[in-house]
């Protein structure tokens, strides 16, 4: 029985801790020369047929880190151009990797691309608009990190951004689903709302709206998105949502003390590089996260050896 | 003294058998942990002049499974762009690396290349219309693997599809003939011939046709080729010659229980997806199989260090 | 504290000559089995917003020899494309990486990277026109390489080529004003003379002129460049200059035996591969001795884990 990450929809509490647990295990490792290698000898493949630098590259790391290897693959320098079928390609990878690391620009390929390799473990790096399950482990890995006591239940978590287009938030929001969160505020301008659809997922009380004042002083978590100016058809409207969804030093002066800034990055100008230095921007922490989150992850799904 | 492994003209019997028993000997080997890495320490160069993933992918795993690290060059990204030779190129690669795997769109450019390097093993992954040694030695592995008792001699080969511009057939016939095979049908549409001059190189009985249905009943090994539109100056002509080269069950009715299904991959049309749970279908054993002969070939050319 | 490598204005002799001493030490243990891997455990990102073949591979196998691992970034593949900064982009790789390599077409952001990961060694691989230092330190200690007794004092060093547009010289003469250089000519067409600038920097004797032939007879060290017909608004004026600047069996009938070429590669025709063989010929070991060089290099700046 091979184990996939396809979807945020099978992660349980218990398994989500038990994630963390070994993440926060291999940041501490880290420190110091690699005594356990577990995936020495294992070999993966990260097959992205989309531009990533973050995704990409942690996953490398993360797979080095653990002592195995890497085995890259863009599309660009595939067979895709020939014509051969997702499936094809991932039987290929699986032929020759001991797990695949897949990103794909259309919804529901990582379920397509797990099906068609029983013997070999998929984890979905973003599959469209589809879900990107491990985004959304390591952001709740990092509230859980900053929080003192860990604890998620009854924060006020919100959500500021492009929220129509990101397939983080909309992963994220199924996580979030798992605990007891004490409000859900989704703050975007008009023509880039949640999908009520995903809205009515939420299990939390939600506020939509679009102004981040109405709700900032309350907030416990602030999860900014990149707002693209590609989304707009007149660019005079990009401009002024823009500046509206600029967080600043004084903006966040009405933010409490221990609110926690997040973002998936790469950014634009959603956060002014003024608020790095802030204790309470926890985005660059987020980011590293991400690479002990996916140690913790392929060590979860990569086979070992038999003893 | 350097080995390099450029055509299959080189390729003897007693070699080939010696390169399968390696292969063999690693596909066994990985199942459990590593244990011998062989060129722990070493270095390989892989640089592919044209876009690849499964020769690429695969001779990057076998490099790292036998406890080596790869450099990857893509032309896109290398200085060729500057207007470097090819000689250049390879004499930059051999000064960091301890051997080289090319991809080049230029026939005989493997050979130039190896001559170039005095002290570093070429391993030719594909020249122009040229060459493509190891896949045809990945085939001939194959067939002896699948086979009982590994009888290669008297058996009836089929190749069907585009015979004209597959550098892979002209290996593979190169290889064939160092083994007694019974007889040898080429199948494809008329324009898509294989080339007199390489008809005339057969050994084997020969059998040149249009039709698959005529030899299908006999034949041992069914070794399919891809074909592609570009190939086509009218598309209905494609159309007519795609249907008529695609694989189906029912097709497959009036082979033999024991044939095998073979192609190079990546496949278009010419073998439907239902057969892939046919055990006659051999293309994804076939697939991996090149991980593990490339893992002996690395073996064999890459120096080791003194004890 | 960390270690960049920045500028070549920081290298003193004395640190060159320590660096010199552990390329050598690296050089005679590619001999034999890697005993020594000073870097096991660590991971480098090379990030390239350039191609490169020649520093970007030699950066690669260097750490991977020094058992370290690499995760290699190029900016088509990154998150450059949706508007990110180089200091984020640094950001993140560092927060995987224990050093990052960086090439990037402006002049000074290699410094700016370093700026921005405070915790991370940053190796500048060129900067735009800026600097190349790892280069001119692999070409300092190719001259010292080849000098019987390491003398570098005292040399007569003659520059030709473009000495307008690379960045190779300007570094390399910053580098050579930390020894007493007898004399250096700087020869080359008047359109492509080296900037004044960088002309008064040079504490030697400096002779400019436009003929080889002038000053060849007394060169103890031949460093030529490449020409490139973009440089050129007339094909004609490229053509004259192309065949004044390109050097044969011929032209170097009037150097010393004792003379050395160098060359950053990749070369155009600036130097006649009939000199290939000519024991003067550097350029080849000039090439290796880049691996060496950045290994030693490499294990400068990363960081040891704690014994």
């Amino acid at each position: 029985m091979k184990t996939d990450v396809i979807s945020c929809a099978s992660m349980t509490r218990a398994w989500q801790e038990a994630m963390f647990a070994r993440a926060a295990h291999w940041e501490a490792a880290a420190q110091s020369a690699p005594v356990d290698q577990p995936l020495r000898g294992r070999v993966l493949a990260t097959v992205f047929y989309e531009a990533s630098s973050r995704t990409s590259s942690s996953f490398q790391a993360a797979m080095l880190r653990l002592g195995g290897t890497v085995v890259p693959v863009h599309s660009e320098w595939s067979s895709v151009t020939k014509g051969e079928s997702l499936e094809d390609t991932m039987r290929t990878m699986a032929s020759y990797a001991d797990a695949i690391v897949l990103r794909h620009p259309e919804t529901g390929s990582a379920k397509r691309a797990a099906d068609a390799v029983p013997n070999c473990p998929v984890i979905n790096a973003g599959d469209g608009i589809g879900e990107h399950p491990t985004q959304a482990l390591l952001d709740v890995y990092t509230i859980w990190k900053e929080r003192p006591g860990h604890d998620i239940d009854g924060l006020t978590v919100t959500i500021a951004g492009d929220l129509l287009h990101g397939r983080t938030v909309h992963s994220l929001i199924k996580l979030l689903n798992t605990y007891s969160i004490g409000r859900i505020n989704l703050i975007s301008p008009e023509s880039l709302r949640l999908p009520d659809t995903v809205v009515k997922e939420i299990r939390a009380p939600v506020h939509v709206g679009t102004q981040l004042d109405d709700v900032l002083p309350a907030t416990d978590v602030l999860y900014m998105t990149r707002i693209q100016k590609e989304r707009f058809a007149k660019i005079e409207d990009f401009e002024t949502v823009r500046n509206s969804f600029c967080l600043t030093r004084k903006v966040m002066s009405a933010a409490k003390p221990t609110c926690i800034i997040m973002h998936p990055l790469p950014r634009n100008a959603e956060i002014h590089p003024e608020l790095d230095s802030d204790p309470r921007s926890a985005y660059f922490r987020q980011m590293r996260n991400g690479m002990f989150v996916r140690m913790a992850i392929l060590e979860h799904v990569v086979p070992r050896f038999p003893a």
